[in-house]
């Protein structure tokens, strides 16, 4: 896979974000010709993208021709209003955030050992309490459940980072911002402050 | 426009989650017929999605030929655990949410008033407390900021809404969640109790 290294966020940050982000975002065309945005739970498993479905209907019909399909995961950070870098001048107002792309192949799984571990990792994340009889390929428990769910993977072969902290303004702008910053004092405010700080 | 009312969400309940959602998703085609996903600040303006970006590059470079795109916009609710609902069995794991999807033709906006309009927009929803000299196409403070800054616009020309609270369980399941989360008692769980009993 190309990975473009641009942003310096490294793979340990991208399996942080991809654990923290509950909603991802596959972009897949419509059969009318439209690039589809569909909002869905995923898992970050190695690089490949999984997330479930039904066996019928929109993303599987789509999915089982291996198209071209892409994936999005965003974190937002603080907004930065515009009086503390440009006074009455607006245009200085933006959001900072965190956020991953890639593209490549989306594909259906049919390995049922990869389609429970695949929604083994998905409770994983999204209950991390426990409280579940864990899921896999062997326990009958889960045979009907495992035929009648589809499994869908993305194998990338482009990964684009971002990060948005203000790396075009001076260290003496970023460390104005990160007094402000910590000043409003929410808790997205500290945590972006500490982001800034990594860039000086 | 063609608006799927399947849901029952009505146009005050999708102009409140347009404020309430920081970050929207634009679907697009990019230059190697990949379906790609755009994650941007926007406004709904009466039925059309804006944002803003730079004149040249990617979203410029697509939406100056005026193309089919996408977009979405996603309010996350409660997790639901399976063992609130199915005991040891995993698959009733669930999260609910409301989701606003909708595919038009995208476009570059070269009125400066329409301009000026989305841009002051974008402020009031990102930066409500104010503290800036209000964006007007006749101010000359503004008048390079305008002529520097793309505008893009998407007319919708079909719109549809999701709400997953349950609807598939018996009014007597349903109730049981509301009840396990004012239980949990989070400020999310209490919302999405209110938006369960709604479904009843």
């Amino acid at each position: 896979m190309r990975r473009n290294e641009s942003t310096g966020m490294n793979p340990s940050e991208i399996e942080r974000m991809a654990a923290a982000c509950e909603v991802g975002f596959l972009g897949i065309d419509d059969p009318d010709g439209y690039p589809r945005v569909v909002p869905l739970n995923f898992v970050l498993i190695g690089e490949c993208i999984y997330f479930h479905g039904a066996l019928q209907g929109e993303k599987f019909d789509q999915l089982k021709t291996d198209p071209k399909v892409s994936f999005c995961f965003v974190e937002p950070y603080s907004m930065i209003p515009s009086d503390w870098q440009t006074g009455e001048y607006a245009c200085s107002a933006t959001v900072f955030f965190k956020s991953v792309y890639l593209r490549g192949v989306g594909s259906v799984v049919v390995d049922p050992d990869e389609k429970a571990m695949a929604l083994q990792a998905l409770m994983e994340k999204h209950q991390p309490e426990g409280r579940y009889r864990a899921i896999r390929a062997d326990d009958p428990l889960y045979d009907k459940a495992l035929e009648d769910v589809a499994v869908f993977k993305i194998v990338p072969d482009r990964m684009t980072t971002r990060l948005k902290f203000g790396q075009n303004l001076s260290a003496e702008q970023r460390r104005r911002l990160i007094d402000k910053l910590r000043e409003r004092g929410e808790d997205l405010d500290i945590l972006t402050a500490a982001e800034i700080e990594k860039t000086l």
